[in-house]
């Protein structure tokens, strides 16, 4: 029974149209680590064994930061999930349809959001009224399961995550066939994408000497309005807060290929110490991607606790810390990448004594153009930065 | 005393740096509002009369809608602000401030985001302890105030909204100088800016024959990715749910300057309807620019609620509607502009007895490209939409 179930199986996978799509090499790579998936799932149970599958864990007990390489990693615990437990039946029916569904973007040449192959996989089982999956809450984590089941990224998979950063400065690059002049974007600027691996994306032609990251969009048309990139020969980045997938993803491969320094300017907050975090050391939960989202090496140059004596800035401006704030700085400060560095540790300390965050806004206060013009070229004319 | 303090008020606007930037033809009527409003304040004073100013009002009941013109518009009432009055003095100082931090923007040449204006102006009152914002949500009103006062527009007092749309397609124009290739932007398309008006940004040219709309940034790169701009010769945007003022804006110069007609894919709950409604008709608290952000001819192409039986699609895909939906449906189903129309009347009393509502993604279970081969093609062909 469990051997027809499983042939029915096979049977759905290999019969998904086997369209057109002109593989990559990267994807027949992916398609390799897909089919070798199913095949073993097939000869387990053709030799009546159960066809369970290990899945890294990704726990925090799972994860440890490398000093070494400067990077968070996962460790090597697994968890097996079986075909022949009933708590976990339905979880490794829906690690298999992921699985399916991607194998089809791949053959379609096509890719969508996480949202999109939700539905794509969404349906009532015939003849019962459950669900494959209820919710895309319980998609989500299972496309996490098979990216490290497989050692595969989201990307290769045709999953795209949301374009919320842009990009700005004297570099050109291809993007899907394209080529494009990050100099002369008008106003708006560059719209990073979600996906920027070397397959879609090459870069052509860079004269910047380093890369500013700033948090938000707002703080980056005043630079951008500013001209600072020209005026400085950089390129100019932003997130939107947290950055994306493809921000991170492009940042790393700025840094490591094109060897641009990176300084990250964000706000004196609990927020802005951990989005210095993520991007330098990678994210508990993305652990398996720290190796080619972390940059060890990126600076965050400000905004810092002792910048309302250092910048003269009104009492008017303080945004006062309430208790998630002190808790969250707390747990920033334990985080073994900083533990060990007293000036990370003074400046953590020194905003819970301070009492209050700073926005990178606030500086306007001092005059519209101060962070373009003042703050910024002077930290790094004395590389002023904490690492 | 009185007097004193107004004089010192005028030489603190005209002491600010008088300095370079060259005043577009626009930005010198915008100045000469601002100018004209400080000179009827100190001629009322040196009157010895209060120096009131009549703030047209922004309440709902003084918004109509213009069954002729197809908007919203704003009426003729008017509200009194006065200095001589304990309870509006604070408010009628900020009015001052915030127009005095506008001409500041316009003689630098510079803009800033509404945050930004607010950290301008922020500061604590000399030999007291009162800010004279606590709060951007104090600032952000008077903002308005001043639009409507000096029936000017945001973006022409130099603020500007967040940037959170894209267009790609067959359009080149100018964007504060840079020439952009629409049709070449690579995966992520054009980033709309929030100041689209014409002194920033030219149409040089435009093979398109008309414009989709669409929701969802995941939505729009499923067409971008099937390259539907290209075989329909149309221009594909988005504006990330609600579109800010920059894509309404653009959605209205391309409809009325270029004569494209916009047909709207949105989902099919009360949100995709008042998203509609907004992009048609204007929204109620900006009704005073409705005049140059609302395209009363923009169609609604779908979803609609009878695709649930005409795309045959699952149950799994239906999304059970709540209180808040079901009272929203009603609302919107009594905007004037609804009221009288049968077909939208049909639309969203089906929706309430469905009972349920659907998103665009919902279409990808039929198949990951049904919305872009067969749906919207479909629509078009058959002229099926809403008005």
């Amino acid at each position: 029974m469990a051997k027809a179930k499983i042939r029915r199986k096979r049977g759905a996978v290999t019969e998904a149209k086997e369209v057109s799509a002109k593989l990559t090499p990267r994807d027949k790579k992916t398609m390799g680590s897909i089919v070798g998936l199913a095949d073993r799932v097939v000869d387990a149970s053709e030799k009546r064994k159960d066809p369970a599958v290990d899945i890294p864990s990704r726990t925090l007990s799972n994860v440890r930061y490398s000093p070494r390489k400067g990077i968070i990693e996962m460790g090597n615990a697994t968890n097996r999930r079986q075909l022949f437990d009933l708590s976990q039946a339905k979880s490794y029916m829906q690690t298999m349809l992921v699985a399916s569904g991607t194998k089809k973007l791949l053959q379609q040449g096509k890719s969508t959001s996480l949202r999109g192959l939700y539905y794509m996989l969404k349906h009532t089982i015939e003849g019962t009224k459950e669900n494959t999956f209820d919710d895309q809450n319980e998609c989500d984590p299972i496309v996490e399961d098979i990216e490290v089941l497989l050692n595969t990224l989201r990307e290769e998979l045709h999953l795209y995550a949301s374009n919320r950063g842009t990009m700005v400065g004297p570099i050109t690059l291809v993007d899907t066939g394209d080529t494009i002049d990050c100099s002369r974007m008008g106003s708006g600027g560059y719209s990073i994408p979600s996906i920027v691996e070397p397959e879609v994306m090459q870069f052509v032609e860079c004269d910047a000497k380093f890369i500013l990251h700033v948090e938000k969009d707002t703080v980056w048309r005043r630079f951008n309005e500013d001209k600072f990139w020209k005026k400085h020969n950089c390129l100019l980045t932003h997130g939107m807060g947290q950055p994306p997938r493809g921000v991170r993803r492009l940042l790393n491969r700025l840094h490591f290929e094109l060897k641009l320094p990176i300084y990250c300017l964000l706000d004196n907050d609990p927020w802005g110490y951990y989005i210095y975090s993520v991007i330098k050391q990678g994210s508990i939960n993305l652990a398996y991607e720290s190796k080619r989202m972390a940059i060890p090496e990126v600076r965050y140059l400000g905004l810092r606790s002792r910048d309302f004596e250092r910048c003269q800035l009104s009492d008017s401006v303080k945004i006062a810390l309430n208790d998630s704030d002190r808790k969250r700085a707390k747990q920033i400060a334990n985080y073994p990448w900083f533990a060990k560095k007293r000036d990370w540790q003074r400046e953590i300390e020194k905003m819970l004594k301070n009492d209050f965050k700073l926005e990178v806004e606030s500086l306007i206060s001092k005059d519209i153009s101060y962070v373009t013009e003042q703050y910024v070229p002077a930290r790094l004319a004395d590389k002023d930065w904490l690492d």
